[in-house]
């Protein structure tokens, strides 16, 4: 007799990927992924979903019964080039506003980005046609608690080729930064200690160049000010062997909740007084500023036709104020993180 | 003998400026506009800093013992090239934030700003070097209560000749626009009449042209939506005859209080539900978004080296909301201001 079961079972690929403690299934389909475990969109896609699971699953930890992440899988308008998995905790008792997002995307890469990428010194022929595909995981925390910091991390892996497979480029690029409302040095060494512990397992020079380049990086021209006390950065990341890359690059992602959890548990019952809770909304107001004015991935957002916008700016803050001419006096512990913020320096 | 006092007063210039109304002394010295009355610098000055305090006042009748505006008179880094008065009141009764500021300034034109005005359709001769003046009012206020929408007007006044004082170039721009939380539609009729009213006065399809110009220029483009219910919007506006043009632009500056007090008085002692104040901190960070990724007066801001940026960004609300996925349900007053910000209609 005919056995229907058998015959479907043996036309099942083996199913050997365990996907059950990400907070949605991946975005590409689970047949790819498992007939592709070497490639590298596979293993950066897998990488990013575990990351945001663990990322959430620990700052929910932290809320107790406070807050879970409502979790979206959405997919862009054109389904076939991929999605994403938002997942975003809002108005909790520890934090108010967790945005933690994946997006994987594979689509032609439009004339006005191979320009763009061509300017950044890729090369790029003219005469071809290139698809590219983008993995990355993004997150921004605010705290409820004027004395948790900010945090915000980017960790995301290019890839692009010409329509015939050939002419094929690479690269990762991220970086976590903290943004404090009030200087604990203590907590930033913490911090910036296990983002340099991360580097130091790579490269001796990483963790120099990767500070730089972040205090390069997030300073809000117009004030003349840092967004915060820094961390890494970094961009075009490539090496003869990509594993060695995507080594660095996860090792960074792993670091996210040691250089951060224990700032939060360490904090998340301070005192609070109003003035402290003022002067974050102020400095939530920088933190918008920066977002909207020079962030190159938000930027990026608004210039990408469909893009999901809901996501792009899961990372502004649920409250921020603006006062006009707030200038906090000579000596004050608000005046004392300005300082920093304009003259940036070594915590380690 | 000899009269000191005599000689001191025939070089003196006959005073018969009244300043004493203004919220601060001219930006200009008093003599030059004195000894140049007709030159349109001088008007444009003059009628600003009348607009500036009439408003100021206006606004101050409406908080009584509420709040008092601070003056702030400033100057530019290198104080010839002129300076500003910016008027501020924050946390009022009936203000939550209300901005006026005049700005007064002459200065070379840089290479850049060259290139703009050129593609602008300004035709500056490429072997000149070229000053520009520019003077001008804006303003945005927010009241308290989300019944009253917020108000934005600004008129200014350019100047450009080269350094033989040739090639003259010289128009006039500016507009007022709404941004309600809830739609009362003989609420924005009343606004839009007054415009309307001044527009006719001086040229039949003004008000057409210029509403249609306002609801294409503020307009959020990454979330489909305009800003508010519109106004009026000019640029570059010229004539044979200048003193028409000014004109124009005193009559539509004069109308803003005809066109706002009236929902301000009608409105500042409605009750306002929880819900209510938490759509306007939403809608606010809709205008930060506007103001800080799209507005061109805060985006020259930025790119002007030392920019009084606390003149620029006094637009920004005292407090704005972002929550995630926020979505007013069909039918509520909510989804129905969205629905007119989507698609904007003529209101008379």
């Amino acid at each position: 007799c005919t056995q229907p079961y058998t015959v479907f079972a043996a036309q099942k690929a083996p199913t050997t990927l365990d996907t059950s403690s990400f907070m949605a299934a991946p975005v590409t389909d689970l047949k790819t992924l498992e007939e592709n475990p070497t490639d590298m969109k596979t293993k950066m896609e897998l990488m990013i979903m575990r990351i945001q699971s663990e990322f959430c699953r620990a700052l929910e930890a932290e809320e107790g019964d406070g807050g879970k992440f409502t979790v979206d899988k959405w997919v862009r308008h054109n389904a076939s080039e991929g999605g994403g998995v938002t997942c975003v905790l809002q108005d909790g008792a520890t934090f108010e506003k967790a945005g933690v997002n994946i997006t994987v995307m594979a689509a032609p890469l439009s004339k006005e980005l191979q320009a763009s990428m061509r300017a950044r010194g890729k090369s790029l022929p003219e005469d071809k046609k290139f698809t590219f595909f983008a993995a990355g995981v993004s997150s921004v925390i605010h705290p409820r608690n004027p004395h948790i910091p900010t945090i915000h991390f980017n960790y995301r892996y290019f890839e692009m080729q010409d329509e015939d497979g050939n002419n094929k480029h690479w690269w990762f690029g991220g970086g976590t930064d903290l943004t404090p409302y009030y200087l604990v040095e203590e907590d930033v060494r913490l911090f910036h200690g296990v983002l340099k512990s991360a580097c130091d397992r790579h490269h001796p020079t990483h963790y120099t160049r990767f500070k730089k380049w972040c205090d390069d990086y997030f300073f809000v021209k117009f004030r003349g000010e840092r967004r915060g006390v820094g961390g890494i950065f970094f961009d075009d990341l490539e090496d003869e062997d990509p594993e060695k890359v995507f080594g660095f690059v996860k090792d960074c992602a792993e670091a996210v909740i040691p250089s951060f959890l224990p700032l939060v548990q360490k904090h998340k019952d301070d005192a609070v007084s109003e003035a402290e809770r003022r002067w974050q909304l102020l400095r939530r107001g920088r933190y918008v500023e920066f977002n909207l004015v020079y962030d190159r991935g938000t930027k990026f957002g608004f210039a990408t036709p469909n893009a999901r916008i809901e996501s792009i700016l899961m990372s502004l803050p649920l409250h921020a104020r603006w006062e006009y001419m707030h200038q906090p006096a000579p000596g004050t512990p608000e005046h004392k993180i300005t300082e920093v913020l304009k003259n940036p320096k070594d915590w380690l």
